[in-house]
């Protein structure tokens, strides 16, 4: 019988997780391998690459093939826009503009974000709907010395979140994931009873050495965000 | 006066942000932009090529130079021991056992791991701690048919996520992050009020087609999780 590469995967696998081959164990050379399985050396080579593609086997140039040891993996994440969200999910996206003011930025936000004491920040709160349901609180400061015609943009109809990506890039994000008790200013907003688990996000920009923009975004109760490693 | 790369970078910058240059520009000519910021070739390559490396500037083949568009990151998540989440912030930790069971699946867990109805699954609660403070409760289910060698494991000193990782590789891991109020079941092992909204990350990881496990991570009240993209 003919054995497949598949059937080569499948008793690696085995071998992996029987403890036959720990992780870290450096496997025998291909010829070898290909040999004790009584398989075709190009088919024990399709299994192994396979197995490196899966991130389950690790090849290291001199050192031949090993079990790879605790991974580490990279999570696709986006300053994604709010609007495009929704709509994937296959709903109507709606949004409106709670509060626009222009203020000196307050202290704990000075030690967040860099800027001059007495210069005027801009801060809006909106809301994003998804249907006629709630789906994110916004709580976003703008530096106007990095993004100067955010001063003249009303945000009446076009939020900042998506206004600030199609305007300016960005060289560093930083994203603080966390969970908060709503307060009344914001699960009034979000339709949920006070003290509502929310699910919140913090994301902070650079352009360079600049702080470009800070927001908190609170989501409506039971949002789930998924990612995959 | 001498044009560094570092004058040009911010005058880059500047017409960027001014939006003399929006996002998605076309950019001119290596040669052509030395000539009309009066610095040298090598210097104009320079501080794109910096642009570039900060995500700024993106270089196609053909197309040249433009300013970037939307950006999406990649940003590092690990399946990470949470021995050395604790460590690393400098406290010293401490883990115990709650519970351990070999029971059926549930149903809800086997619409999420696929196992088999009657196979006895491997559900362990735990604690861990940075130093005398509740640092995150862990709900755990271990799949025997992929894990057999768990079954023989009394996970009283060390816990499941350092002994898995330490045994098992997976090809592939999902993490949903969400909010929760926090359970009386859950909130006493937390020192927590009732209801106070706890971060959630439920992780699941697979190895080819078969599911490794499946966990339901609680931090202690006002944890955050910081990410850079």
């Amino acid at each position: 019988m003919r054995i497949s590469y598949r059937d080569v995967k499948a008793e690696i696998l085995n071998r992996i997780r029987s403890n036959t081959w720990p992780l870290g164990t450096n496997l025998p050379g291909e010829i070898e391998l290909a040999k004790e399985f009584g398989c075709a050396r190009a088919t024990m080579n399709r299994a192994m690459r396979d197995l490196v593609d899966d991130g389950i086997l690790e090849r290291k140039r001199k050192a031949g093939t090993k079990v790879k040891q605790s991974p580490v993996r990279q999570a696709q994440f986006s300053i994604s826009i709010v609007r495009e969200e929704v709509e994937q999910a296959g709903s109507v996206y709606s949004y409106s503009l709670i509060e626009r003011e222009l203020i000196p930025a307050p202290a704990w936000l000075r030690e967040r974000i860099k800027v001059a004491k007495d210069a005027p920040i801009l801060h809006l709160k909106c809301m994003h709907y998804s249907g006629k349901n709630p789906y994110q609180f916004e709580d976003r400061w703008i530096n106007l010395d990095v993004v100067p015609a955010a001063r003249e943009f009303d945000f009446e109809d076009v939020g900042p979140n998506e206004w600030l990506i199609q305007q300016i890039p960005f060289s560093t994000g930083e994203l603080v994931f966390s969970a908060t008790n709503a307060p009344e200013s914001i699960a009034r907003f979000l339709k949920a009873p006070v003290d509502t688990a929310l699910f919140s996000v913090e994301r902070t920009t650079w352009l360079e050495d600049k702080s470009v923009t800070y927001a908190q975004l609170y989501f409506a109760r039971d949002h789930k965000m998924t990612t995959y490693i």
